[in-house]
């Protein structure tokens, strides 16, 4: 069974682990390891896999959260994120991201908290995580560690469509502007490659705006996410058992304030429980917007590029009109000068004619004849201009 | 750290400062400032950038409402109102209303309330701001400040989409049926150029509509939107805390109706948190209903341009059928033309031919001819229409 | 403050007044006064306003309706009904259809009940208005007043859309097959306002409907509209307050069936408004029935615009490249026409040749030019048969 | 008001009256009847009436079912089914599986029942109706009436609405690969009326599909069409008052299982009410997969539809173009020869020329001519190639 | 009556029965055998039959969960799975995956617990079974047998549809790249096959991944599809009656842990409901992305085809006014040329003129005329550039 197990995991890959306080370090795990790392099923890890590679997906899980952000492929845990390939050209700004916040964003609290909760020896580890609701009236809740990660990751894919948006958008204007002046295959090649460059870019900008959508939709998902209260909750239960097996007085310690067991952790978790799904609610809310502004620029770029080649289409066919009516004034010029050349040919046959022998007819009857085909010309003209053909 | 800080609060920007009495000063604010003064995380601040400028958003935060709506940025308090660039041209118009409204509509309530509730000290400052459900059979309920505000940012925007929209429907009937008559490349530019002006203000129009009809749609949002009522229940809680610990008598005269405290307390809040999204509720409905209608009518201009689009297309195209049915005709005809021309020019040729010496032939022979190309004319016309491609 | 009121109530407009029993007075209203009768805020009157014109609300208020259908404006209460500009052509039917209706429907239920009702002289003027739901095995449950108006607005306006509809319906498919068989501009310019027209009254039956189905969704609102339930309550409130100061007996009167009076008024209370939501329900229902229907008719007046359109597009595309075809196989024939020409041209030159003296060679060499000149006209004709470009 | 009645009323119509075992009589009934049998308000008869002719509604109503299906418009209570116009052609279908199948599916349960319940006289005629969970381990719960034949409705409706769709399926396949190959206004034709076709029967279809989708949404509105529970439901609480009135033995009876009375009917009941939605839930859903295929295929005849027009487009303009590519190449050739032509007419002119003098030039003369105008050709054909305009 | 139900049963058909160990059989089963085994309404074992070939569902029933997934067919029950046309090409794969995977998964579990559960001896069989949350811990919670088959299927099917859908990618591209360079008939019968083709697939992926987005939106029929649950919790009722009836300590036995039996199974079971619909859930989430990713995928071929489709409209249409431009050029010279040769025409008619005696006009005339001609042409195509019709 073993053979076969290696066989399943494939080969490591390489990828960069973060603790809490930002210390880094790249290792290669294979898939086991990971599976093993985060306790999620294999079937997950999939989502990091090639077959998603243009996706984005934000799953959660029972201790670890699956982030797949356009090339941000990262499994962050309570305690630690696990970022993959991070040496490639783009993951490396979120790794940098990482490195020089991670550490500035936690640390302060982290030692403000653990000297004034010494006395609490049984979960300090936890608590000092623990994003207190009663000190928001400070500058800003400290959010845990895992939105911080999910804060970055989305600060850099956001900032990364953005981009991407202002070049197509630069690009975009000149290039249909030009076809719609002139529209020649090179401009229309144009066009069609900044189609098809727009239509990809709004389909990664959809997913993810929809991925973030689709949380915010779902209360219980975001509850999911909440790695750090999760491990909080289940550290403090089991000092809760413990407590109960050892009939009493630690579990006072725990929630000191309340005078009875039961109904004070009941208000404590289900406070905390809304307070914080909010956390991440405005979190998401914000990059949320600002996806679906960037969504409303490609939209509009989109837009424009059906206006000009509405504008292309009916210019070009109102175009042919105005070509096909002055063939058609010449077609009728042709026409009567044809009608004259008859006339003239008629005469130059040699069967005998009795105007051959009379002189002094020559000019009037070359007079007659380009009168007759003048009028012939604007006979037809003044029809087609009668019938709405030809003039305006 | 204080270095970094402040670079990362950028350089102070100009607001405007109104608070509950309508008093107003021009303050210089930089991001620190007012995340300090409005309680809310840098985050959110950005919304009020450049990014969004073409967005809107409300944002409903634990002390504060973030209002982007079109050019008005603002920060709404319970107590104060902060506008961002007073003085560009646009926000004008708001700053003149809130300096207008806001003392007019809050004072006479403050003055009435305020005398009859003297016996109330403790929590006067706030009660007077309390909109009382049972004084609703007044001609209408007082709002509280931050939802005044709000009315007259809505009015502010509504009335200037509003009036846009008006100038885009007076501009674009007759761009259209000008088009309709005649499709010039200077007809086609001018419904190009309503075209994107009409797309920029449907998705302006339409933002503020979708932000409303989101706020509309959970009741949260709109219960959180209600600052005055948090800081009255945060003030009434500290009260009551402050009550329990001195054991009693200043609750009662707090809530002085009801026998017991704890039952009378809830259905009072509950009773309000009712009846004040109820409030909320219907202001929104108005502008939501008057967005929905300025919506519609762009919607009208946009189908308009459509059909006169599809309009201009079949047109086009059966103009262009016309033209070509009539350049049949002469093609036909000179093609009869040229088939006499022919006989003539071979009749021209000095290769002898016996018909050179006979004399008399030439008018026979000339109205022969004709007759025979008048006929292959009447032939190959007859067959066009017998095929329907000419006529009718 | 006198004189800036009155400016903003602006002039009185002419209302008619219809109360319960169907009795109706002329009266002259400005804003001021409305507001005062249905306790509306004044943001509420402007959907009676100009702006909302082409607009349908429905908007329940704390002690009024709000209706806005199409041409109809109306504030109806528990007690009376409002209508704005009576005596505008199409408005006539609707106040025609209150004359008829309003004492009719609730004159008969108001004898019986009022007879034996005597008993209970406190809340009788509203109890006997009062729909029951025990007696609805009868024919129909007896509409409260404000549903009367709302079923009688409805009808009125579902059988205007309809009959509009209708119209055309009978004058589209005409001027489509017309247009089917001949492209003209005139018949262009009646399917372009056939267009426009259908495009304004599907918005408008749009606009009814959507109402509608915004009301069914919504059961709070639906709750709301129940003005004479709502009255009642209020009633029932203030005399069971006044019961309870003055120690019970008046309170059993009242809820004469039940032994306890808590448990009573809520059994009673719970179901009344079950049965009163599927009374509006059932009656709204109908008529988004009937708008759907009277919506999928336009819709399917639109499919057949737009299958008419494509039909137009390909037929004209059709008939232009047989018209292309005709006047290619003319260019083929009068190329070969040219070809004979020229040859006859050359012989034709004044410069001497041998042949020109050869005799009996002029009709072997027309014979032999025509020859070729026809054989030049079927290799070309035989080659564009073969590229499939002509014949088929 | 009798005569006033009568004629709102109507003529009395054609109804079949199908009862619980599948007898039937034909019975003439007008309006009154009908709403007094039904106990339906008169606004949902007409729902059955000429209006919604083509429109699919089921209403659930307080003891009776409206059914609208296409054709099929019945009026279904717990104890007999009306249904309008049974001797039309495709009622009869509906008429004649009523009749085979009715009893066949009731009888059965109906004597195995009656025999082991004779010991509950009270509710028996109920009770044998009613559907058991505790059962459901047989092969299928027997279903209620009305849910039988609300089931042979859709079953007739499902299967006529499949078979439409099929025979429209045989015919548009053949008719479409004809339009491709030749564009005739024939071809057109019968496109035209297959797309008509077509978007009546996916009208047709969505609105039964809508209709069901609509019911499986509402729980609602399924439990209301539980008319047979609804009515067991009155008996039994009628039954239950009566026990309450003769204190208590009936009705242990009646719950023979439970100790307490109360707490008893309330788990049967809630038991019930859920397995039964399920019931209904199961059935409707069967039928709305059908009619979702069935939709599916009209969606994808009408994709097909859409395909064979834009590749009928794009070939129509390629064959243009083709057409003038040929017409070009024959217009350079006509050129050329017209050149030729021109030099031959100058020294076909009778103006005295050295040339008319010299012998011999004739044949080189002609050659250089022609060279020439070859040269010409090429020189034109060559640009046009070298532009892209002709070739490949 | 047992001939009629044979005659409905119909002829027996080949399915393939898998028990939970993973042994397989060919069985020959009708209708009734299967409705017996699964307990299923015949209803549903329509979606298995040849109406529903091309859609896709999973019905959720009492004791059996119906799988029409694609090409698979099968009926999945807490014990055995029941597979249709085992022996068709397609199925094949399932059933060698089957086959390979059903005995792997379960049996270490299934050893392991029986070991350590030897001491409750009632419900062994199933509880073994039973996903334990406690030790999710572990790698992997095991999922019930009815899910791993499921999870085959959805496997199965999501490669099969994957696969197909890079085939046709493989050959969309190369295709439309054909068309865009050359329109010819044979490159647009490509594109309409891959268009048909696209419309098939992407029917058949969006109906799989609806089924799973319905299921995944309706956790009462997630919680349905837990049949071994199900199964579970009815062996434990029966228990509990049976322990009921023979009064308590079996009870104790089987819910060891907690002091009192009914809270004590409450929690256990409303845990366990939570937990496992999670574990669904995150399956079914899964194949959800990989199913919208292969839907992306189809839809921008989709959208690539339609730009193409743009880009070849308005490159036809504006090659073809490139050759209209060159046609027009041809035709202002053929024009000038044909006035030339009626100039020339005319001094060759035999008419006597004064001119055809002078000697030396020769040369200047012709140079005279031609002069004229070329500056007619240049008159006529400077108007033409002039008014933007030809040059640029």
């Amino acid at each position: 069974a073993v053979v076969k197990t290696k066989k399943k995991a494939g080969v490591p890959r390489l990828w960069m682990r973060f603790n809490r306080s930002g210390e880094s370090e790249l290792v290669e795990l294979d898939k086991n390891a990971i599976i093993r790392i985060a306790a999620i099923p294999a079937r997950d890890l999939r989502i990091l896999g090639p077959i998603f590679s243009h996706s984005s997906n934000i799953l959660a899980r029972e201790k670890a959260m699956v982030v797949n952000l356009e090339f941000i492929k990262a499994i962050v845990t309570a305690e630690e994120v696990l970022v993959l390939d991070p040496l490639s050209h783009e993951v490396l700004t979120f790794v940098e991201q990482l490195r020089q916040q991670l550490p500035y964003k936690t640390q302060p609290k982290l030692h403000g908290h653990a000297e004034e909760q010494e006395n609490e020896p049984l979960v300090s580890t936890g608590r000092q995580w623990l994003p207190v609701p009663e000190s928001s009236d400070g500058l800003q809740a400290e959010l845990p560690f895992e939105f911080q990660v999910l804060e970055i990751a989305l600060e850099v894919v956001c900032t990364y469509l953005d981009s991407n948006v202002a070049d197509l958008e630069k690009g975009a204007y000149p290039v249909l502007d030009a076809l719609a002046i002139n529209v020649s295959t090179k401009n229309l090649e144009h066009v069609r490659s900044l189609k098809s460059n727009l239509t990809r870019l709004l389909a990664r900008v959809q997913k993810v705006r929809d991925e973030i959508e689709h949380l915010l939709d779902d209360n219980h998902d975001m509850a999911q996410l909440h790695l750090t209260r999760k491990w909080l909750q289940n550290l403090q239960s089991e000092v809760n058992l413990g407590a109960m097996a050892s009939n009493a007085p630690a579990t006072a310690a725990l929630v000191p304030l309340h005078g009875s067991n039961r109904s004070g952790s009941l208000v404590t978790s289900s406070a905390m429980d809304d307070s914080d799904v909010e956390d991440l609610e405005m979190l998401l809310e914000a990059y949320f917007m600002q996806l679906d502004g960037t969504r409303n620029k490609i939209l509009s770029v989109r837009e424009y590029i059906d206006d000009t080649e509405d504008f292309v289409n009916i210019q070009l066919d109102s175009h042919r009109n105005e070509l096909i009516q002055l063939q058609l004034t010449l077609t009728i010029a042709s026409f009567a000068v044809a009608f004259e050349t008859l006339i003239a040919g008629m005469f130059g046959m040699n069967i005998p004619c009795t105007l051959y022998k009379t002189h002094g007819v020559f000019w009037p009857f070359v007079g007659g004849i380009t009168a007759a085909s003048i009028l012939l010309f604007f006979i037809v003209y003044g029809y087609a201009r009668w019938k709405k053909l030809l003039g305006s």
